[in-house]
């Protein structure tokens, strides 16, 4: 994988970027859509590419691991072939979903042990299975098995499980080294900084993980419930040590406001489910502002979604004709507002690229966060 | 409305034909897909057109008088407005649905109590009633109230119910007559013949349905429960005195092979839920046979859904990954299922109605009957 570098902002740390892979160019920064079990909810492929403008999504490796399962995804000859997304993937390591089962993982040295949500089956995830899983599920980029340690956390545990993830990456790298890709092309292995909310923590793991010279870097343990300031600040130092001249990655993250401030921080690369799950809920990111669309105000308004962004489901559908959809509990209400929503995330992220080149980033920046995190 | 017979085939008595409605031509035989509460289920209203080939749509007056109400369908200026399908709609009375609450209706010769499954409030349809309601709603071919007798039924139960019907069709004639559209386009009412599976009963019926000159009649009360012979006996005793010269709707028919069966009987247009319901419960209708997708000789057939039936939905998925989908409970298994089944049907009468201008509809609708029905 290749990262050009194409420009830094000069009143902040925002840059805009180019990475290339074996499935197509990806411009930073980027929002991901997350399709955890090798769909994006509610959202047809076509969609992705025409509607959306999706150039990178996500797959969940605990998901995919459990249901299609590792023998169908090999004879499918990947994830690409499996769904019919042929542009660039990445795969999440399945720690974060694993660690989130609670009451039936236990954590050790060498792995998690846990129970599947699904059937209660018994199963183990090592970073070097985590590896041998992702080179069968193909993902261009696949991430490092890592502890994503809870919000609060103390010192002492923080520290413990980031000392713990540091050496699991060893052990990540070390076997996605030792193996190659399944269908031909290349993929590629992001590493993790972890360390809770402890500022020494967090650059003891960025130096770890800068010096392990991987072609992208990730921040994860985020967005899980601190303050969104403390969340910043983080990500300030941290990227002061994560290399210039690769792609950095906000894991999990997150709002309209939290996305623009990250890449005003320097992040390039986002995921999160709230676009897709609030939609399912009624909830709309729109270039004017927040929409419950659940709200008796919406009823009668024959306008458009959102005539500002464009697109099929955004213009051709009315809000009071949505509304009465999500009050209906109609399934094209979840399709309608995932792909608005998606739609609006990676119209958000193309825009600050394009206030990134035209170096007005920072005005454009401050006046949207205020725009699109308004409720309407 | 009007309606051009453009041929009968000399081996069965199917019919190719046009009709016109302010909203467009439809060719017959059609199949129409039903679209409940302003929506057919799962389905992008660029899907019906594009993919699909929908040439008209259903809609249902005791849903959208309940959601989203009248006073939203007059004030979105009527269904083709509020849901963006522009093409001609038809819109069942209600009847059906207000018989099928059972416990929280009461029938009676002025019209039918029922209580709303949503919230239990109280309301009355009536024979002029669901005529303002459907003017207000604004589908181009309005239906009558009638009672849908079940099955089985005494004789005395379906004469009785019959003769109402019949005076509740002479109420929803004048009302019809007294009243004019909403929105500046002509709409037009359909009778329906009652009499469940007594002959004399269906012979009177279709005869006082016939002498109301309608632009088109349909036929009731049948796919109830009865045996598939007796229904295709009814149907062609009643055909036989339905006009040539206007359209012949068979509602809430069918299977495939009911569908064709149907047409080698003389009729014209028809709807059924069986595609998009069965679709969400992984069952699919295609070119080569019905296909139970959750099946597990489905898992590794990375074949297309129906190649020969062509379209993204039924070419772009693998049978793999919709049965992977459909065990997620993903949502995005009952769009693609939706959208393969209601292309099939209308692939399947868009044959009919080539081999009937062509000539061989007999052989060819003995053949389609077998192979669409066979179990794969």
């Amino acid at each position: 994988m290749k990262y050009e570098l194409q420009k830094t902002d000069i009143l902040s740390k925002a840059r805009a970027g180019k990475m290339t892979t074996a499935h197509g160019e990806i411009l930073t920064p980027i929002f991901m859509p997350v399709g955890t079990a090798a769909t994006v909810k509610a959202v047809h492929q076509r969609e992705l590419v025409n509607d959306i403008k999706a150039q990178i999504i996500l797959g969940n490796t605990y998901h995919l691991y459990l249901r299609p399962g590792l023998d169908i995804m090999e004879r499918a000859g990947g994830l690409h072939k499996f769904n019919g997304w042929s542009g660039p993937i990445l795969t999440d390591s399945g720690g974060y979903q694993v660690f989130s089962l609670k009451d039936i993982r236990k954590i050790s040295e060498e792995g998690v042990k846990f129970q599947s949500h699904i059937d209660g089956s018994r199963h183990l995830f090592t970073p070097e299975s985590v590896m041998d899983i992702q080179r069968v599920i193909g993902a261009d980029i696949i991430m490092a098995f890592d502890e994503c340690a809870p919000y609060p956390c103390d010192y002492t545990y923080a520290q413990k499980s980031m000392e713990m993830t540091h050496r699991w990456l060893t052990r990540c790298i070390n076997r996605f080294d030792s193996t190659e890709g399944r269908y031909g092309f290349e993929q590629t292995l992001f590493p993790i900084v972890q360390g809770s909310t402890y500022k020494d923590l967090r650059i003891k793991s960025a130096e770890f993980v800068a010096e392990q010279n991987c072609d992208g870097n990730a921040i994860g343990g985020l967005a899980v419930g601190e303050p969104a300031e403390k969340m910043y600040e983080t990500i300030e130092y941290v990227n002061d040590i994560l290399p210039k001249d690769k792609p950095r990655y906000l894991m999990g993250v997150g709002t309209p406001e939290n996305i623009l401030e990250a890449i005003a921080l320097g992040i390039d690369m986002f995921d999160c489910v709230m676009p897709t799950r609030n939609a399912r809920n009624g909830m709309l990111f729109t270039t004017q502002g927040i929409i419950n669309i659940r709200n008796e105000k919406w009823k009668d308004d024959f306008s458009p979604i959102d005539e500002t962004l464009g697109g099929y489901a955004s213009t051709f559908y009315s809000r009071a004709y949505l509304r009465h959809l999500v009050k209906c509990d109609e399934i094209l209400a979840a399709q309608i507002a995932s792909v608005h929503n998606l739609t609006f995330y990676l119209w958000l992220v193309g825009q600050a690229r394009e206030h990134i080149l035209a170096g007005d980033f920072l005005t454009w920046k401050n006046a949207m966060v205020k725009q699109t995190m308004q409720r309407l």
